[in-house]
């Protein structure tokens, strides 16, 4: 531990709140600044200093580059060594099809979830639609009514947009009593962000023509369950679309081939795959799923519905929950915020359980209702940590935290929880999740949501 | 053809430039200006109005509607009636895994490029690289040797940019005495965007701290053929990054994994895959992939060597060649721009061979050395036309048309062709690609270069 003086200097002249959070800046500037990153990194674990060796100038040359690889291939799948990044499907057994499928945001980076990993949520199956038979019907209090091929929309004009759809449900486990243990996309990853492509909505309800009463929207899937949901005729104008691409390539049948509406910002049930029929109508239709399901029951009784915006919410997805931290030294804190309300403005981050806070930096570009992926270096010393992460929209909505929540809304909801998850690490270096003390002591009830989709 | 002459008048008010191409705002807007549109495809064969029908309120049920759907999947395939969006390999017989596969960009839209679309370009195959095994070494001129494995490297700070690649050699059957006839991608899907995250090389290079005779790079991969490329040290330090993830999960085994070095707006294939070898020297290698290849032959007889730079280019993905324009009407004009100097300015639209033009819409967000989207409606009256698009960087740099190409560097360059592409619709709606006519009278020899990889 030679140096251990001036390399504690230097740390703290960096230093920008708690349990070694250090400046945002710190990572991606050169000289002087990071230099004292280095010199700490050498003797604190840094990965690089663990390794470094001056031993040969030419490094062996391993078996695979001794004969030729493999062949071209018309469509490309991931490493065999990633074999353990996949989807984790939580079905329902009781209903055939019916559950959800979590996407792995703890093995995961940057802001795009690729189109294989994107979570699913389906209520009856994933059906195998062909496209040459499908057709969008747009009817009710219109001029007239217009049917739709697929070939038809594919001519119209589109448009691209880069946001995330996250399931109403998502995270619902914060609900319950105890924490969930399990690794950080499997409980949260119903949030998935693409860039979906489309013909905008309020083209078709132009052409379509909308009659004076006209003050919602019908959305139907031609899926067995034949999801119905209600959309306020302003939102149907405002940004929704209906998409025939996601990330570059046609809709996959999990995520709505071939034909999904996107609302952005707006949880993701009203996002309805596989999308058929729009009938445009003077009330909401109640369907099941916007009375029984996707409301949410309160202290007082009355259940909130047509519960719509997401709203901010963020995630630290490395280190997460189950994850090792081998030795001491400098880490990367990472993860993603969201808000439907418009684009994240901030993430305050936390390595001391909440009693400071550093701003993280944000990936740019940020954008409206897309996933934004932070980050902030951390020197973990070896001791107790409890990491926090709490997102700020430009509406200047903060994520609460759960006792606010659990307060403010009781814990018989199941939808919309997003307050903020505590990440525990303890001195030999795993990572739980916890709640807050106070948080689980006034916990006096036993339910348990986490199969409860239906 | 009643009401022709409103439609005339109308469609007249929108034009922007000869031979039906209107203004970029038209079809996302509502109101009059948009129902001239309507009107206007009521008789003109938009896809939507041949299909109109006030016929039953309730659509039927199609098989998929009568049973439950597929259970949940780990990860998730293209729909089976999708197997045509495939990536078309080019491989080179001589040589093992030596050769392309080009991206179907015709058949795509938006500007993210799902990672099993990525177009390849291998010199001896896919190396099948255990992680655990692989590690980067960085020396030469540098203050210490350090040698990362791939989890040393996942703990430090990352970075993510949506940029695109190019090989340099895209678009070279451009050179050619008479145009390619083959779809659009086919023979310019040599380029593609993704979100790539990593760790910036500038970090690292400050960590094994650079030498003062230090000025180049030599990258090297770990696949059979052991790629070497030269890169200025300004380069290294700049932008360059040293990437781990695409689109949010690990690179793909054909574009690099476990590690692949990114070098934004810079030719292909010295976006080094497989890295395992950074040297740091004072002059370039000169390895046989900058001497006899990946320079170009000029005019005079010397070669230009050490062209890094993508210069700016845009092309018509739709309609392009071998499309069928099944009746006259409107249509979407879309397809891609890119630049390696930075963001694209403004894409240009002709569709009357290059007489007039109007201004495209881009995509938000345009960014940097990225795939930018841009349309423009256009009504098509059933005569021939000819599509173009002439993109404009930030800069200032305009993409040449082929005459002014061919008399600068000649056709024997192989690298580098950035022209403008024309597609001929004919009377039938049959598109194909064409040249200038005086751009193959100009042509007297017979290279042709389809399949000089190697």
């Amino acid at each position: 531990m030679a140096g251990a003086d001036s390399r504690e200097l230097k740390l703290e002249e960096n230093q920008v709140a708690g349990n070694g959070l250090l400046d945002r800046r710190l990572f991606l500037k050169k000289g002087l600044q990071f230099g004292a990153i280095t010199t700490l990194a050498s003797t604190s674990s840094l990965a690089a200093s663990e390794s470094a060796t001056p031993a040969k100038v030419e490094p062996d040359k391993l078996p695979w580059m001794h004969t030729p690889g493999k062949p071209f291939s018309i469509y490309g799948s991931p490493s065999s060594f990633e074999d353990n990044v996949v989807r984790y499907p939580s079905p329902n057994e009781l209903v055939a099809g019916n559950g959800v499928s979590w996407t792995p945001l703890h093995l995961m980076e940057g802001s795009i979830i690729p189109n294989g990993l994107h979570y699913e949520r389906h209520h009856n199956g994933v059906p195998q639609i062909d496209p040459k038979k499908h057709r969008l019907l747009i009817h009710g209090l219109v001029k007239k009514d217009l049917s739709f091929s697929i070939d038809d929309l594919l001519r119209y004009p589109m448009q691209s947009k880069i946001c995330f759809i996250e399931c109403g449900g998502n995270s619902n486990a914060g609900w319950n009593k105890q924490p969930a243990q399990a690794e950080a996309g499997y409980f949260n990853g119903m949030v998935s962000g693409s860039e979906w492509t489309g013909v905008p909505l309020s083209v078709l309800l132009d052409e379509v023509g909308l009659r004076k009463k006209a003050k919602w929207i019908i959305a139907e899937g031609a899926d067995a369950f034949a999801m119905q949901m209600s959309i306020p005729i302003e939102k149907a104008l405002d940004d929704a679309f209906l998409a025939l691409y996601q990330n570059g390539e046609r809709i996959r049948p999990e995520n709505g081939y071939p034909l999904r509406l996107i609302v952005p910002g707006w949880e993701g049930v009203l996002n309805v795959k596989w999308l058929r029929r729009l009938k445009v109508t003077n009330r909401p239709v109640m369907a099941r799923n916007e009375t029984s399901k996707y409301t949410e029951l309160q202290p007082s009784g009355k259940a909130r519905m047509f519960t719509f915006l997401i709203e901010a919410k963020s995630l630290i997805t490395s280190p997460s929950a189950h994850m090792l931290l081998k030795t001491p030294g400098l880490y990367q804190l990472t993860g993603l915020a969201w808000s439907g309300r418009g684009k994240i403005s901030q993430v305050d981050v936390s390595a001391d359980g909440g009693k400071t806070w550093a701003e993280a930096e944000l990936q740019e570009p940020v954008l409206d209702r897309a996933l934004t992926r932070f980050r902030l270096p951390w020197h973990w010393d070896g001791s107790p940590a409890v990491l926090l992460s709490r997102a700020v929209d430009e509406t200047g909505y903060v994520q609460p935290d759960r006792n606010t929540l659990v307060k403010e809304r009781g814990r018989k909801g199941f939808f919309h929880y997003n307050a903020i998850t505590r990440w525990n690490v303890d001195t030999d270096g795993f990572v739980s999740h916890v709640y807050k003390k106070d948080e689980s002591a006034k916990d006096t009830s036993d339910i348990s949501i986490d199969s409860d989709w239906d």
